[in-house]
C-alpha cells in the first residue's frame, strides 16, 4: 500500500475521509500491472474529483503507483482512495487542502465464471437510496446505504441485491450498475438523483454504441424490470452478470447481453 | 489521542470508517475532565450504535478515556469516533466485528460569547438534505451533505447555515439543531427522515419540559420560520445561539430562549 506515494498502511485519524467520508474511491482489476477499463476509470475519477472539488492526482503518477502496488500479482484488485486530507475542525472545506492518496492492491482470483455464463439470482433490497442530486453518480466515501443494503442477506446463492430509490424506481445493485433490454434496445437508469456511475457502466454504453445498439437512460419500476427481455448488472470486477432469477421471474437466454460480453472480451 | 485504548494517532487505512463512513461520532465539551451533557451524549451514542448495529463501548471505559485525553486541559473539545473496524472487502457487515474506538481532545476557548447573548446571523443553504429514514437522526460518518452546505459561504459574520430537506422543509443547521417559539410554545423539526439528533437538542427538550414549556416536533417551511416569535440553533459546544438575522428578517428579543439559556447555565 502507498499513502501519498510512500509505503504505509496507516493514516492520520484526523483525515477528513474518516471524519466525514470526504473523499472518493475506485476499485480496479489489474492484470500484469495494467489497470483494466482505465480510460473509463480515469474519466470517472476525474469527474468525481471535480464534483467534490478535490484536487485530481496526476494520471501518470497514479498509473505508476498502481503498477507498484500490484507488482508480482498477475491478477489483482487495486483500490484508489482520495480524501481531502486533514484539516481544521469543522465541516468547511479548508482553504489549503493537502489531499490524501491511498493506493492498495490484493491478489484476486475473480468471481465464479458461472455467474457471467449462466446468470445470477438477485433480490430486491429493502434499503432505499435517498435522493441527493449533488452527490448522485459520485463514487464517494459515504456508503452507509450500500452497507445496510448488502447486509440484508447472507445467502451466498444470491449474488446481488437491487436497490430502489425513495421514489420506488430501480436504480442499481449494491455494488453494480443495472441494464435491461427491450425490443433489441438497451436501457439503464439515469444516475442524476442517486447511485454510483461505475466505470463498467460507461464502458458498456460505449461498447453498445460501437455495436450499433441504442442505449437510453430511463427510470423504471420493479414490474417493468421483471417484464424486460433481458437484464444484467455489471461492475469493473465482475464484468457483466445476466439476471437469471428475480422475485419469482426467470430469464433463460440473454442474446444481446451475450453479444456485449463477447465484445468486451474482445477488447 | 487513544485508539482502542492505546496512545496512537494513526489507524489502518483498511478501516471501514474510512472506506464507507461505517461508523459514528460525538463531539463533547469537557470541563476539568468532565464531559458536559454526558447523560444525553451517552443516550445518543448508545442509540446510534444500536441503529447501526455497532457494538457499544462500555460507558465507564469511555468516560475514563475521555478524562485521559483531556488531562491537563481545563476546557477541551473531545471527539469520540466509533467505526466497524477493518474487515474483508465489500459492503456487507462482517460476521466478526472488531470495532475501532478513537478518543481525542484539543484545548478549546469556546465561541465568542456575543453569539449566545446577542444572537447570530444565519443564511439558507442551497444544499438540501436527502431523505433517508434508515439513517435519520444518527450522527454517522457520512457527512458530505454537511461539508457541501458548510462550504457554501466563508463570511465569518454568518455563524450558521440552515438546511432544508428535499421536500423544502427546514430541518437543522449544518452543525446544529433548530428550535423556534410560537405563542409561548417550543417547536423543533422531527428528525425521522434526515438530520442529526444532537445531545443538546435532547437536553433542551428535557429542560423545556422541566420549565413547563410544551415542545412539539413539527415540520416547517422557511416562511413559517421567518414568522416565528423567536428561533435558535444549538449544539453541545455552542450551547444556544438565538437567531438575530435571516433572509432580511430581524429578531431583537428572545425571552423564552433566554429562559432556556439560564436554565441550562444553572445546570
Amino acid at each position: 500500500m502507498l499513502i501519498n506515494g510512500v509505503p504505509a498502511d496507516h493514516l492520520p485519524a484526523s483525515d477528513r475521509g474518516l471524519a466525514y467520508g470526504d473523499g472518493l474511491y475506485r476499485t480496479l482489476e489489474v492484470l500484469a500491472g495494467r489497470p483494466q477499463l482505465w480510460r473509463w476509470q480515469w474519466q470517472r475519477l476525474a469527474a468525481d474529483c471535480a464534483a467534490l472539488r478535490l484536487p485530481c492526482p496526476d494520471e501518470a503518477l497514479l498509473l505508476a503507483e498502481i503498477a507498484t502496488v500490484c507488482a508480482g500479482l498477475p491478477r489483482a484488485v487495486a483500490k484508489v482512495v482520495l480524501t481531502r486530507g486533514s484539516g481544521q475542525r469543522g465541516y468547511a472545506i479548508p482553504a489549503q487542502v493537502q489531499p490524501t492518496r491511498i493506493v492498495s492492491a490484493a491478489a484476486w482470483a475473480g468471481y465464479p465464471p458461472e455467474r457471467a455464463m449462466h446468470g445470477i439470482t438477485v433480490r430486491w433490497c429493502n434499503t432505499q437510496l435517498g435522493l441527493q442530486p449533488l452527490l448522485a453518480g459520485i463514487k464517494h466515501l459515504n456508503r452507509l446505504e450500500n452497507v445496510l443494503a448488502r447486509s440484508e442477506w447472507d445467502d451466498p446463492a444470491i449474488a446481488e441485491g437491487l436497490m430502489l430509490d425513495s421514489d420506488g424506481t430501480v436504480v442499481e445493485g449494491t455494488m453494480s450498475n443495472l441494464f435491461w433490454v427491450r425490443a433489441g434496445q438497451l436501457y439503464t437508469p439515469p444516475l442524476d438523483r442517486c447511485g454510483v456511475s461505475g466505470a463498467m457502466r460507461a464502458c458498456v454504453i460505449d461498447t453498445a454504441h460501437q455495436l450499433g445498439i441504442a442505449v437510453t437512460e430511463q427510470r423504471l419500476l420493479p414490474a417493468e424490470l421483471l417484464a424486460a427481455d433481458e437484464a444484467f448488472v455489471c461492475n469493473s470486477l465482475a464484468g457483466i452478470w445476466p439476471l437469471r432469477q428475480l422475485d419469482g421471474h426467470t430469464w433463460q437466454a440473454w442474446p444481446l447481453t451475450t453479444r456485449l460480453q463477447q465484445a468486451l472480451a474482445a477488447g
